[in-house]
């Protein structure tokens, strides 16, 4: 096989999955289509590389289908928010960190609390996994339809609207607090405070899915595989950016499944034409040209 | 027809639902063999009648099958445990002196609270509705078994051992508390106590099943469908005896079906070599007969 | 804390829940904007106070979302439809007046039988209700796909479309009927004929969820929860306005979480850029707005 | 491979599956010990012929285990119970003779009406099918606690005891009626009438379980998978014997599973000390040892 | 009645269920509107006659709702994918020529394997019922919406991408097959091959609901309920056109509960303003007018 | 508080959960009455130290209750099972050193395979988490009564005899195996071998419940939660003895809840009339007294 610098010079476009390594930036072009995901929002350094270089870039989080869904950040968010309740129930473990508790109970024993705010693709995975596990689930939405979908996953879901006073009481007495606020190609607002993390009990967990954007958590700082946790005031935190990456035989399968159609438009002279593929457009011939990018430059 | 008092001398066998009337009482016979349910241990007026008569008299509750359950009781339990939730679900309509709570809860709103002390026949129907209304419900029992197959009724049930202090933190909690600790032909001890009740919120509501036989709730006194409901410290109050009483076509239907076989063996002279028939005597030839009573004479 | 009539005096835009009092009216002027529940298409005496007075007033229950439904009323209806079968159920109780029959059966004993017409928000959760109560439920709706979602709400449900027999044949079987076709503004039509009503057995029960708009089954006249009740050839009828009002707790909770951004949309000037405020205004300047109020006069 | 009469004459132990064919008969012996089905009560040709010649059999469905189960009937009892409900559903279809009904019903149409007689292993199977595809199902027997257990396999399933109206009248309504009425060894009674059978709808469906032990409806004569059906009276009737036949590699796998512990104790001389192959024996030297085929002789 | 002839000549509109039959088409005049299921891509000698008639034909199959649903089509779908599988679970026994397998398999014995491809009404409807007998279920299609959707169908249900390579493997290990690819008013493409269907052990089963359009699966030729199933290379086909006259009652009612707005739009002048009967139109006045049938041609 | 030396000393019944440490051993005497986790089957040191102070020892997990059940073991065996697959779910992600997949599947992306040999209490925890989680199970059994109710715990639950050929297929192709096979004070047989365990696919993931007992895996050597798993042929081992301590809080609810009336019951002189108690004792006196110890010896 030819080497990688040689692959790229020959290449219009480039699909990977996670954003360039400096090494490839070093081989991308102006001409070059990147279709991956980049997550610009919370990493200005790639994007100054990016608009110096003049190519066109696609980010595969910022692609929306014609509901407004994110079809190309579903599967990852799903797979997401479903590692999310998974890790945090052996993070409860005691040799973990953890303060011993299992977490869908036992009979004779009382059942953990699970805490998610958010209830999109990421949340209601999460709510769905910590709901089969037998946990009880408190969810927080704005949105009502989405509630009404939440609360549909089982009868040990409670779905509330996130005023603060009862966002903060779920949290004091959570077990697991699972953090599911994205906002497309944005920061992550704060939604939980180092406040309210402060509160839990000593051994609980937090696991923040919105870390690649910045955390929708206070307390959240990224973490890796490598050294997955960090302890907070005696609470446990995970943050792994790219938190799909644990699993990616399942990832890449449900990945590939969505992804096909839009390599084979790219392929095409006229995917400008595409109108997911045109509104995904991040930054192009030195502009940035995504809206919720240009707000935050 | 006859009237009433000659079927009574012509009869044998006397089968009632209830326990004889005042007027009944006068025309049983010293050779009548008198089978209904009878809950002579919370009513000693009528047991003292019947031993100066000194009939035979068998009590429903007090048959037993060949595993210790009761079968002449369980559908009257089974009928109970569900309209105690259904009730209860219904006092907790302001209208009615309740709360204003929607037991269920609703997308955007809270789940109401039940709690369930005891898990045999009367408790598990309590607990089996009140999980299908989607209400947290939490159970007490003593008996391990028994918490496993509570707890296998919902994702939405804890089933926990009667600690004094778990018993009671659960009670101040609780939008609905259902008493259902009943001891075969025996009185029911107080297992929530008025200092519990106290501290539920005002517009909760109790409704103990365990009245026919003396309740086992400390602020339980007897009521009647006429008036079926008192206040105490704000707390709305259900102790109807007979409940079932509420619901005669589907009891008939469901006693009916267990109870054929039973009239039948007792139309027979050798009724008394029938296990469960014998062991069923509460009194006879002016004896009082069954352990439990003669324990609390 | 000002008097009442002086808080109106200084507001802009007054929101309520229910419509305005007699007194309440008194306070309205010509610039006010009024955001409450109004229900005028069964209230022609406010409508014309309103008109009268001048102002504009946008009625929760006419405000729609993007995809025709509507947000502001769908909480309450989905109380309403759920306390249809919670009451119901209740008043099946014999010392209530009903046929004493338990809804959701026994072992040895029949199913009680359960008829929802109409699918709306308000049929599916008295559908969800009788259904997780273990009755047997026939629900009617002229639309195919919610006859679909209807039908998916349990194997005990039956989702018909309502042809004229297929129907009276329903309810003549039923021993409790929910009435829930609800038209947007307008009053309900009498999709249950008196002649219908009749032919349930005595002891039934028929709870009109459209009273509010009139009513949808002939034989229903409005009651409110002082005395809920009435008694028509042996049936039971329910049919209290504002059926929410016993739940006051939930019903609040679950209305604010929905109100909440269009308040502060009204708090703008460009309130009336707001396609769902906009389309909701009933009355303004003196004019009715609303097209189907207008098309009632 | 020797012949076949070599090898059962080499043989202490003979285990088949199905009754020795006449074939098999001749190369019987008297210190032979045949293990296999053998329905003696509905077969007095094979009885006499086993006595004649004086070994000793033990029939798969007469050995009990410690419960008073059938664990050799069981899983044969199991699939038949799911096969009847299976083919049921496929004769109603009009190609077969049947009224044309799909059995689960549909969105805007009806669900089937499915009534099975008997609440054993077969009942139980035939049940949990039939409630699975969404048909309304009534199961009648006489035993209280397996009424608990049919009724919990769903919420459109109805248990009831068989009380002779009840039954008749459900049969007149049945879209399918699934006859499962066995009595260990004995000849199955008449449970369900000509009359009953001729009420039904033209184009119904029985199917009759029971057919090895004679039936238990009364219009039912054996038949065999060559000639499945046949008519009468306009209602398709389905009694093959040895129903299991038709999913042999299903039957072999469950059957296999629960004899293996048995075929061992038998190659043992002390076989005879094990209670449920001593119970099982039906005829031993020449006399017919089974107590129920004892009083049917 | 006046004779047929004199009906058709009577008539303006004509709507049947199935296309008309020869000597139907005889009675058809030029000034008809013909409304009815006609699946002319695949009966182009019907097409000739129409076309050379003259008369305007709406094919029920081509009438599309405002969200590109076919709602006159999706009824008849629903239930033949039903039927896919209840006819592919008797076909398996062996008496029928299958391999001998209880689909939902058994305590001790495996489950059966079942494959479904395409997930659209017909897939949606076979996986349903597969999963609720307990099978295993692959379903395949390339909609990630439908995935997800087919997916929460069961926890037995695996719902993939169709790659070639995985459905090749899928389809070698079915017990059973059913092709449901449809696409509206075209040729189902062959997306399963001869290759694909010889790799199946013998005694398995195809079931091809897309027959009518052509058939999906490479080795399916039309057949009818007179002789529904023929072998090839040991593998049992099934594949009648016109799957649902199996259920006539189900299917009428069914059907005539979505056709009767249609039926009172065609008898109004203004028919041809109705966006869905206007699409439908497959031929009018001699020429081929729906799209895919023009390319088709 | 006195040291913990004066405490034994003055102690009669000496109550721990764990097996006595060394520093512990040395405070015992002979007329001491130890009750605890002791499993002495796999630890022969401490037994001959037991025998040689000469005290009662009993252990909770050998002591019946009438049916046969273990009550004092069901609770951690019952945490085991359900730690086994939170833990292994965990372990198969790819920084865990696992293959990187999820264990219940995703749309477009396969589920994972379990497989559970032995369906006792520890069995059938693993299979409801499992089942729960949604992977596809198959769990293996020799009582067919078991295989019935752990087949009931989802359609995704396959419940095998475990033949040998079939166990090593399944085996073969399991993503995580747990093994769950133990013998009431006895060690565990080896019921999958080495070369089973050889063929799982690299980073596939075994976990042995039955480690205390000496493991029913033959790979398996003990772990502890410092270290918690080891690499053997490219496969994930977890073999931690007491795995219940990973949740000492819910395992100490739970543990105390079934204790307490053993614990009343020996502090009365005369606890060696109770029959669990007295079946329990492992030594006494310098004796070996439980006899499947007796013949471990």
């Amino acid at each position: 096989m030819a080497n990688n610098a040689d692959v790229y010079d020959a290449a219009r476009v480039i699909v990977k999955v996670k954003e360039p390594t400096n090494q490839e930036v070093a081989w991308l072009k102006s001409d070059h289509l990147l279709f991956c995901y980049l997550h610009l929002a919370a990493n200005t350094a790639l994007m100054e590389k990016l608009l110096a270089i003049g190519l066109t870039a696609i980010a595969f989080e910022t692609v929306p289908d014609s509901q407004g869904g994110l079809p190309l950040l579903a599967p990852m968010s799903d797979i997401a928010g479903r590692l999310a309740v998974q890790i945090g129930t052996t993070l409860l473990h005691q040799p973990q960190g953890g303060k011993g508790v299992l977490l869908g109970g036992l009979p004779g024993a009382s059942r953990g609390s699970v805490v998610v705010v958010g209830g999109g693709v990421v949340g209601s995975a999460a709510v769905e996994v910590a709901a089969a596990l037998g946990a009880q689930v408190t969810v927080f939405d704005r949105n009502h339809e989405k509630l009404v979908q939440l609360r549909s996953l089982g009868h040990n879901v409670t779905a509330l609207y996130p005023y603060r006073q009862a966002l903060s009481t779920a949290v004091s007495q959570a077990d697991l607090l699972v953090g599911a606020v994205l906002i497309t190609g944005a920061k992550a607002p704060h939604v939980v405070s180092a406040h309210d993390v402060q509160s839990m009990d000593p051994g609980s967990i937090v696991v923040d899915v919105a870390v690649d954007q910045g955390g929708c958590i206070e307390t959240t700082r990224p973490t890796n595989y490598a050294e997955p946790t960090y302890m907070w005031e005696g609470i446990v935190h995970f943050a792994v950016t790219n938190m799909p990456g644990a699993v990616p035989r399942s990832a890449s399968q449900a990945l590939s499944a969505v992804l096909l159609p839009y390599v084979l438009a790219l392929s095409e002279d006229t995917w400008d034409k595409h109108a997911g593929l045109r509104t995904g457009v991040n930054v192009s011939a030195g502009k940035v040209v995504y809206p919720s990018l240009v707000d935050n430059q």
